[in-house]
């Protein structure tokens, strides 16, 4: 057993710790920081679909850089920890007995399976999509060798994988539990464009249903088929269980950390746990919803990163007060040549929860004028409440820029933002990159709320300009709502 | 002389008119509003550049459209106003008698030529670059046929015009007063990049000079050269003078208004003139930087759109608490295959106003990892108080993203957010959109910020550490900086 001294232990390198390390380094940089990870080879977890098309092509693309930490003077150690003394301060690996200070779990996810199907994991050819390079290089070389591929799940690893695996010329058949693609951060109008996009890519979508089983006719442990609660039976050569991740939460468990909802461990909004010197952030940390509260199961490499930040910079007091409690959920990815994006909560969410909102879209095309090469529509959706005009959601549908559009929003939804701030808003318009300033769609959509807000008042109008037998009644303005 | 009533006469038809219009509509319902403008086809001002290359190639694909003006009841005249009885409300074109309620100048800008060159004007081969169709047309159909061209201006239509000659094989001189091109959105290091990209494609750049006079060395009243300040000769046969626009205020000092810096119209951040009746928007009103108050020739189509909804709503008393104050100046271009983007106060200003300001910078690429296809260097500058924190600037180069990248920045600036908040932000990145989320540069950037105004404190943790004789100093944090 080799003894190791350490100020601050980070257990996992993925985008939390990483990034908690790093901030912890600049923030004391007299004190040892020490990230202790299982694996050599760090994947880029959200890029992990594009190893398996065109894209990327292999998960030598895919390497996360950890050459900054090293130049930052912050040690790393390959292993794991098995075990943690919390009250001595001293954590346990094979090799290594490390004393600490303060203690960040950063461990991270790892796919979710629902109970009926975990006994198909044993299978050849069912595979999860677990952040690990040797499964993910196994996985691969299995289904570059086939053609009929299922992929169960609907949410943004399903639908990039499935892509990359229709663009490779594979027979994809897509399986989802709801209507449509994208449920989560999506609202019908908006997935729904998603969805034709996988259909044009000759992908078969099998909404409202549930695989019960994973089937294996010739009993010589190679799937060649799922069946569906509804009846139907999909024949197949692989199976890609993309249903979720859960928190990677078994060690703190062991060692006697509070576990909340979803697994998750329990923090304060500084990341902190009930022990002062104990800290989770990333996938592994019980969330919440920024608006409702309620336990949340978004798990995003974004989220994670500004939790390694507060971490990081509250280790030993606080130093920053936190900008925002709970996860925004804020998402983008690309179908086909089309970006979708989200961020905050959605109508149908806002409308489950009894919300007193309004509701604004407008649709424009993201260059000016539309006879600029390369023209696409761009789609925008916002979500306020109906009282305070304050923006808790949106949604964009765009060429590339709408990964960033969404970033807009999200710091609209962060600093508390109305509509009635955002209508007089100066935005940068040029033709070869946004959409027309007289048309900017994040504007519009606010306008369209505040003029919803306002329409009793022009109801009232309406009914007096009739009364004196005006005869040109006004229109409702502008075509896009 | 027809005699024609309206509620709200607004005077110009480009984005500050048209917004104007529209929202004042939406809020009023029941007034009659009339668009008085000169030119049956109105031009997208800010494209007129990709007029002159292969990217729209003709005027006829720049054209603005006033379809939503008409579907909403929004009435429109032909004509131009030549005077303007202020107290009875009536304003003269050669054909009508308008009776208005409310009046709004939106009268636009036009070309500033310095009056040393005024008289070149004449020559044959010299242009402006107007709102105007029929002078855009002909210009284009005189420099179609010419080889060599001189480009007097270094701002973004000087720029954005030089690249369109430059694609189409001519051989073009760009002319401009400063070191670097793009001297007010930009500080050097970010202008220079821009720089590069226009020499890469053969243009010739001559700054620090100034042209005192334009060459017809045969008198026959055809340019064929430039004299220069330094001495040097140019020859062409076409000169553009893109040296910026001036208010287009005749009209309205014409009938009394009060003029103030840069011949724009007085008004208050409502866009109402010292005449509670009278409004100004667009290009034709005084505008004033959002930081130090100074007065500010930026002329943007945006701001003229935030504008004109802000005086739209603002008619019949105020009805929405204007956002912000002044212009935040916030632009966009692309410069070959980057974008290059400005928001607020460059380094450089505020150094030359003595703010005592922390800059921050860093470098990433705009996908993650950066082996995705297509993927190009993504920078980000910020600007912020020292002792607050907060925002008052950025720069941004990248791909076509970064023309909602520097959006981001506007609503960080408009919302008073300072470098704390935004460090902790929470934002979507995605593989094929954004850089990654442990690298995302507006944060990294913030981030960078934090850490100079932290830094005494780092050099005496620095000393400290050498006096306890600890031999591994930790390395200043993060390569880029």
């Amino acid at each position: 057993m080799k003894k190791v001294n350490c100020d601050v232990l980070v257990i996992g390198g993925g985008p939390a710790g990483g990034v908690c390390a790093v901030t912890a380094k600049m923030n004391y940089p007299e004190k040892e920081i020490l990230v202790v990870r299982e694996f050599e080879v760090q994947l880029v977890p959200c890029a992990i679909p594009y190893i398996f098309g065109a894209t990327l092509g292999c998960s030598e693309k895919n390497v996360a850089s950890c050459g900054m930490a090293e130049e930052m003077g912050i040690s790393t150690l390959l292993g794991k920890i098995e075990d943690i003394n919390v009250e001595k301060k001293i954590a346990y690996s094979n090799e290594n007995e490390i004393t600490f200070d303060k203690l960040v779990f950063a461990t991270g996810s790892q796919p979710f399976v629902h109970t009926s199907l975990q006994d198909s994991l044993g299978l050849e050819g069912v595979f999860t999509v677990p952040k690990n390079k040797m499964l993910i290089d196994k996985a691969k070389a299995y289904i570059d060798n086939v053609d009929n591929i299922v992929v169960v799940g609907t949410g943004f690893i399903g639908i990039e994988m499935a892509m990359e695996f229709a663009e490779s010329g594979k027979n994809v058949t897509v399986i989802g539990g709801s209507k449509h693609i994208l449920k989560g951060p999506f609202d019908p109008e908006v997935a729904i464009q998603a969805e034709e996009i996988i259909l044009k890519h000759g992908i078969t979508f099998i909404g409202n249903d549930r695989v019960t089983a994973v089937i294996d006719k010739n009993g010589d442990n190679i799937v060649n088929g799922v069946q569906l609660k509804s009846g139907k039976v999909v024949d197949t050569q692989v199976v890609v269980l993309a249903t979720g991740y859960k928190p990677n939460s078994t060690l703190a468990q062991k060692v006697g950390m509070k576990i909340e909802h979803y697994g998750g461990i329990n923090v304060n909004e500084y990341m902190r746990t009930e022990n002062p010197d104990i800290f989770a952030v990333g996938d592994c940390s019980a969330r919440r919803s920024f608006i409702s509260n309620a336990p949340s199961k978004v798990m995003l490499a974004s989220t994670s990163a500004a939790e390694g930040r507060i971490a990081g910079s509250s280790l030993y007091g606080f130093k920053y007060i936190k900008g925002f409690n709970g996860t925004i959920a804020i998402f983008s990815t690309m179908v086909g040549d089309m970006a979708f994006a989200s961020a905050g909560i959605t109508e149908s969410e806002a409308v489950a929860a009894n919300g007193d909102i309004v509701v604004g879209t407008f649709t424009s095309t993201n260059r000016h004028p539309s006879t600029i090469p390369g023209a696409q529509k761009q789609f925008v959706k916002l979500i306020a409440m109906r009282h305070s005009g304050q923006i808790i959601g949106g949604q964009v549908i765009g060429g590339n820029e709408a990964g960033e559009m969404i970033n807009i929003i999200g710091v609209m939804i962060e600093a508390n933002l109305n509509i009635y701030q955002v209508m007089s808003m100066q935005v940068a318009t040029q033709p070869m990159l946004t959409a027309a300033p007289t048309n900017y769609p994040i504007i519009m959509a606010a306008t369209m709320i505040a003029h919803k807000i306002d329409n009793h008042f022009f109801l009232f109008f309406l009914f007096l300009s009739q009364m004196k037998s005006i005869t040109r009644v006004p229109k409702m303005p502008l075509s896009e709502d």
